[in-house]
């Protein structure tokens, strides 16, 4: 058994917002020359997401207003977490919504996808430098 | 390390509804021979879902009510998705509640599972030939 | 490759409480002897998660509400699936909020793991016996 992790790195402008990030899942998949197995892509932070979902900006648009929605950012006294000293209550929130973490098939050395299939960064706490895992085993 | 891989098909007659396939993964994990790993199941669709819950007809009933309330179908105009000619916006959040994956321990050749833990796939978009990966790695 | 399986036992007084379990999860990484692979632990018991976030109660008490307002414990009427004679139909909306399993990454033989993340158990019907697996394949 072969395994091979790397970590990629983002900083995002906004507080909230999506990135996609297939490309560099693959080309660890290459790197890895791994040809059947899994492979984990997460979030190392617990205000951010990895999910699959569809590259098209209006749905992405759709995503942050019900995000919104479901766990607004204000009034900051909404959340308990927030007396802490945190602004990022709803991110905490807005995350489990989203998903931690995915796992995708790697079959004959590719990212085994459905058509419409892509890999996406969700940062809900953006404007500081956060880290994805990869991580890849099989043979 | 071992590894097999299956593609399963659907074609759900309604627009939302949770189909059980656990036997369709059993059965995939019976021809890989594999007696100890990982089964990875997901929808290779991004207005699908594959989740483990109770087989129970009430409960399906309340998800799909819950899933309306929390992402109605309509008006299609609550999603700027839909412009791009779709009308499947509402199914796309569905999905991220209920999931796109399960992974699922394989212990002695089997499922290993609690009581009641059962893999459904969940459709939200249907009356279209959709599919499932199935993939088991281990030994 | 091995793979290493426990059973964690659970019973929380309450009808819902998350426990932290990241040390319970070490500890069996640990006993495998495995220093590189996958980490997978789940709820066996579909109204409980296991899921990562921040260990902080206030975040806790903020999760807890935000489910009860999701997916609220009453009227039991509410739910389809109480009509079973169950009490918990609330108990399987709210764990497909949080989620079933997480995957973890083992590098080097620990749990790899960014600042903030810990794994819970998130109980949603206590005040009864439960169990959580982990299986830890790699080598």
């Amino acid at each position: 058994m072969k395994a091979t992790t790397r970590y990629l790195t983002f900083n995002v402008p906004a507080r909230m917002d999506f990135i996609h990030i297939t490309g560099d899942v693959q080309q660890v998949v290459d790197e890895s020359g791994i040809m059947e197995g899994l492979c984990l892509v997460n979030a190392m932070h617990i205000t951010a997401s990895v999910f699959i979902n569809d590259d098209e900006s209006g749905l992405h648009q759709d995503y942050k207003d019900w995000l919104e929605e479901l766990a607004p950012h204000e009034p900051l006294s909404r959340y308990r977490h927030n007396r802490t000293g945190e602004d990022n209550g709803d991110a905490h929130h807005k995350r489990q919504i989203m998903g931690r973490e995915v796992v995708v098939a790697v079959t004959n050395g590719r990212l085994d996808f459905g058509t419409w299939e892509r890999i996406f960064y969700g940062e809900f706490d953006g404007r500081r430098r956060k880290r994805v895992l990869v991580k890849v085993i099989g043979e």
